[in-house]
């Protein structure tokens, strides 16, 4: 039976571009997958910890020395790690904040990059490679090719590196100029925004087709 | 009176190269400013809240509306704020994990890049630009021009984007290829780990001189 993970990390609501992505493209994998389940977790609503002085090592030392907030941390690692093992297919949606993935993305991250876990410890193996992992990623300006903050979006230059090592390869499908719509200084930009985000939903609508997923 | 603010960040106690060349730049920053007083923040030991979905619009939405989650955000990022403006110099410890910069780093960024804040709200101008903002940054391989993994640093193109709404240039002071000293396979790379370090360490001793403080 098929079943998808879907992630979420916006810090907003029903505003959220991000979120818009992710839940056309959950709606759409239900209705091309009849009978799958669906996990959902939201990182902004309940996030991440970060990795600090006293949990930043619970992934590398022997499970034996491991301290109380050691073992907690690294349950969590394993949670967060089994749910993608557990996926044929993993959504993010991904916010661009400051330039950079959201802090609780970067935590998740570092959950879930770990040896024994999604990195075969002796091989450098990655176990998650079996698991699609689609992000739907916003950006409230534009970045691309030719414009004056060329390269300033480093979330989708930095994720397919940071994970890597599990295996797990990501895709976009990218919403950009979304501040647009309630910048004032961006109004002449409202129709590449809206544009963009076309592009973005007719991406979802091709990613799974009924027939495929029959076959 | 100088004063400097010096941030760590790395996870690692005794083991950390980052909080090796920060505790060097703050020695030399004492020896070289006589009667100037520190401010000393570790983020890994009391890490920075992620904004979440409770307290990201803190810093955007007007102060009468603020919940109280909202509230305590912006208290925190107003002293963030705060303690950054109180010093000339800023040192911030930058290890990289996962190709990023630490979820904590990512976290106070997103605190301290705040209109009324750090911007001025009307015309968008940076209110940080008078604090020297140096990074003591490590990381575990090599990552420069020629290497395999050419542009897998994320942190360092990232950080100086993040702040620059804020008028906060970072300037670099890089010891690389850490991980030679404790990873068997990285072995033959421990002359030039230590080649590197001796550079890092030579640029922080050239940063401030008794004379140039005393003028």
């Amino acid at each position: 039976m098929s079943h998808l993970l879907h992630i979420d990390s916006s810090v907003q609501a029903d505003r959220s571009v991000s979120r818009r992505l992710t839940a056309r493209a959950a709606q759409r994998w239900r209705a091309t997958h009849p009978g799958g389940t669906v996990t959902y977790r939201d990182v902004a609503v309940n996030p991440i910890p970060h990795l600090d002085a006293d949990t930043g090592s619970a992934r590398l030392v022997p499970a034996e020395t491991r301290t109380p907030a050691q073992e907690a941390s690294f349950a969590l690692s394993a949670a967060l790690v089994d749910e993608i093992k557990h996926a044929d297919t993993l959504l993010l949606g991904l916010p661009l904040y400051n330039f950079g993935a959201p802090s609780t993305v970067h935590a998740w991250v570092d959950h879930i990059v770990a040896p024994g876990l999604s990195i075969v410890a002796e091989t450098g193996g990655g176990l998650l490679g079996d698991t699609d992992f689609i992000v739907l990623a916003s950006r409230g300006g534009g970045y691309g090719a030719g414009t004056p903050r060329e390269g300033w979006d480093h979330s989708e230059a930095w994720l397919p590196h940071a994970v890597s090592l599990t295996g797990l390869q990501p895709r976009f499908i990218t919403a950009e100029l979304t501040m647009a719509e309630v910048n004032p200084a961006m109004a002449e930009l409202k129709p590449l925004a809206a544009e963009s985000l076309s592009r973005a939903l007719a991406a979802i609508d091709q990613l799974w087709t009924a027939n495929e997923n029959a076959a």
